[in-house]
Parts: C-alpha cells; sequence; structure tokens
C-alpha cells in the first residue's frame, strides 16, 4: 500500500510537471493534474497539502529527472579528462536536459512562478545553487581541465542556449549551437 | 486625434508588459489589460484585432525600450576600443535590460507563450535574430576587440544571468554576478 501510494504520488508529480509545460503555471491546478494523470477528481488534492507543495515537488522531480544514468557516467569517468571530453561532455548535458523538453519549461514556468511566490522562490534558489555547486564539485574530482568560474560561465552559457532551442528553435541552426557549445567550452576553459 | 489614438495604444501595450509580467501569458486579456492601464471595459478590443496582435506589439515595445539612449551610444563610441570598454559594455547592458524588470520577464512568458502558439514563435524568432544580428553589426563597426561568435556566446551567458537575476536574485550574489561579466568578457573575447 505504501509503494503504491509512493507510485501514484511520483505519477501525479509527473503529471504536474507535464500541465506547467503545456498550460503554464497559472494552468497548474489540482484539477487539471487529476485530469492529466488520469485519475478520479480529488486525487490530487488528497497527496499535496498545498498547491505550493506540488509546485516544489515537480521542481525537485525535473532536476532528479536531469540526472544521467550510472553507465554515462561511467564512461564519463574512464574519458581522459581533456578539452575535448569537456566538450563531448557538454554537448551529453546540453542534449538531455533538452531531450526532457517539457522538463525544461516547467522550470522556466517555476521561476516566472517565484517571481510572484516568495517560499517559492526560497525553496528554488536553494536548488539551483545545489546544482551549481554540484557542477563545480563534479569538475573538481574530474580532473578535467579549467577551474569554477569556467564551470559557472558554462552554466550560464548553456542554460540559455537550451532556452532558444526549446522556445525559439529557428533562431539557431542545430550546426551553430553545436558550433556555439564548442566555442564555449574552447574558450572558457582556461588549461 | 491621430496622435491621441497613437499614444493611447503605447500605453495600452505598455500595460500588456505589466499584466504579462505579473499574471503570465495566461492571464493577459483585454480585460486584464484595460484594468492594468486605468481605461474603461473594452477599450484595448478596439485597439487590438486579436490577443496575438497585442502579444506581438508587447514584445517589439520591449525590445524598444531596451535601446540605449543616444547620449550613452555617443559615450561608448568615444571610448577606447578594448577588453576594458567591452566590460563596461556589457555591464551597461546587463544593467540596462536588468532594470527593465517587467520588460524582461514579459519577455519570457512571450517565449513560454510561444511554445504554445506557432504565429507568435514566427515573430519573435524574427525579432530575436534581428537583436542577435544587430549585436553582431554593432560590434563590427565598433572597432572593439573579438569576433562575431564572442558576441553570441556573451549573448547567451549573459541572458542567463539576467534570467538568474531576475528570478532567483540570490543564487549569485551580486558581486559573484559582477566578477561573472568580467570573466566572460576576459575569456570569451579573444584578441
Amino acid at each position: 500500500m505504501v509503494r503504491r501510494n509512493s507510485e501514484r504520488r511520483a505519477a501525479l508529480v509527473d503529471a504536474a510537471i507535464e500541465v506547467l509545460a503545456k498550460e503554464g503555471a497559472r494552468g497548474l491546478t489540482f484539477r487539471a493534474v487529476d485530469v492529466e494523470a488520469g485519475v478520479p477528481t480529488g486525487t490530487a488534492s488528497n497527496y499535496f497539502a498545498s498547491r505550493d507543495a506540488l509546485l516544489t515537488q515537480a521542481g525537485a522531480r525535473v532536476y532528479e529527472r536531469f540526472q544521467p544514468d550510472e553507465a554515462l557516467i561511467a564512461r564519463q569517468r574512464a574519458a581522459t579528462p581533456d578539452k575535448e571530453t569537456y566538450t563531448t561532455l557538454m554537448r551529453e548535458v546540453v542534449g538531455r536536459v533538452s531531450a526532457f523538453r517539457t522538463g525544461y519549461l516547467a522550470l522556466l514556468e517555476l521561476r516566472l512562478e517565484a517571481t510572484r511566490r516568495p517560499e517559492l522562490r526560497v525553496v528554488l534558489t536553494e536548488r539551483v545553487r545545489a546544482d551549481v555547486d554540484a557542477n563545480v564539485a563534479y569538475h573538481e574530482q574530474s580532473g578535467l581541465p579549467g577551474d569554477a568560474t569556467a564551470v559557472r560561465l558554462l552554466y550560464l552559457a548553456l542554460n540559455w542556449l537550451i532556452v532558444e532551442q526549446l522556445t525559439l528553435p529557428d533562431v539557431f541552426s542545430e550546426a551553430e549551437r553545436d558550433q556555439l557549445v564548442a566555442a564555449a567550452v574552447e574558450r572558457i576553459v582556461i588549461l
């Protein structure tokens, strides 16, 4: 029963992500989540104390789903830690994050909603800061070239590249985006 | 009469920007714009053929209001075209764009709305591409160091820095943001 409950909760959080991406933050109601998840009306409101709780858990879940799988991490650890590997890693990150299109769009909706909801802002700020810190820590133990400033600058540039790709995909062509990732690593990562 | 009409139209478009930032794209109705502008109900629907027309004009108006004034352009043209001037210019851009907070947030709302409205996507794509091209052209005739790739990479990195500042301002401190702008120019602009 506990297991079934936690599965249903996860399904509701995943449904909330889809609603956020499709309908925007203002479209996120318990009712819309019930419909998206295909469960009886009233289910979501039984699982979450408030709309804010659901928003927060949706944000956390997106970050969880962005994580690379074990095989990918192992492959990255085995590669020679040079700039070429760094570029490959960055291309994988951009590819993985933008492949979960609705997740990234949901995060943008949550950021905009955070400008209106101070409590959500606090939770998201912690989550994003933890993400940036984790990137810096991963880099440190990876042996890859460059410093923490490079990690932060790449975080900035690649996030907007993903925004561009997911919201206005024709501003840059795929080849241009690919070149921009390579140029970003080439210039920002100082040996 | 024509003049009064165009003033009122501009006031309605500016009101639409505020509504977008405050209420999100889904909150943008003719009614909400009338309330925000303090005009009688029905006014906005007299001035704009559709909600899409209003969205499009709001986007164009934000870009217009982002433009630097003549005095600033003259000052920039008179400065020695070196990396230090480049850094000052980038800080001015970040400062000017983030100072029009509601305008930038409205553009993010429009980008997300564009994922749902193909026509809006076409118009915004053209506008953003024109903006990137204008940056490249401005750089070319400025005599500033670096190439078009640097202009594009700075565009990416600084846009996300502004997103960070406007949506989750405590992820980076003001000093950290300032350092990131300087480091971005230092590394990305290759002499």
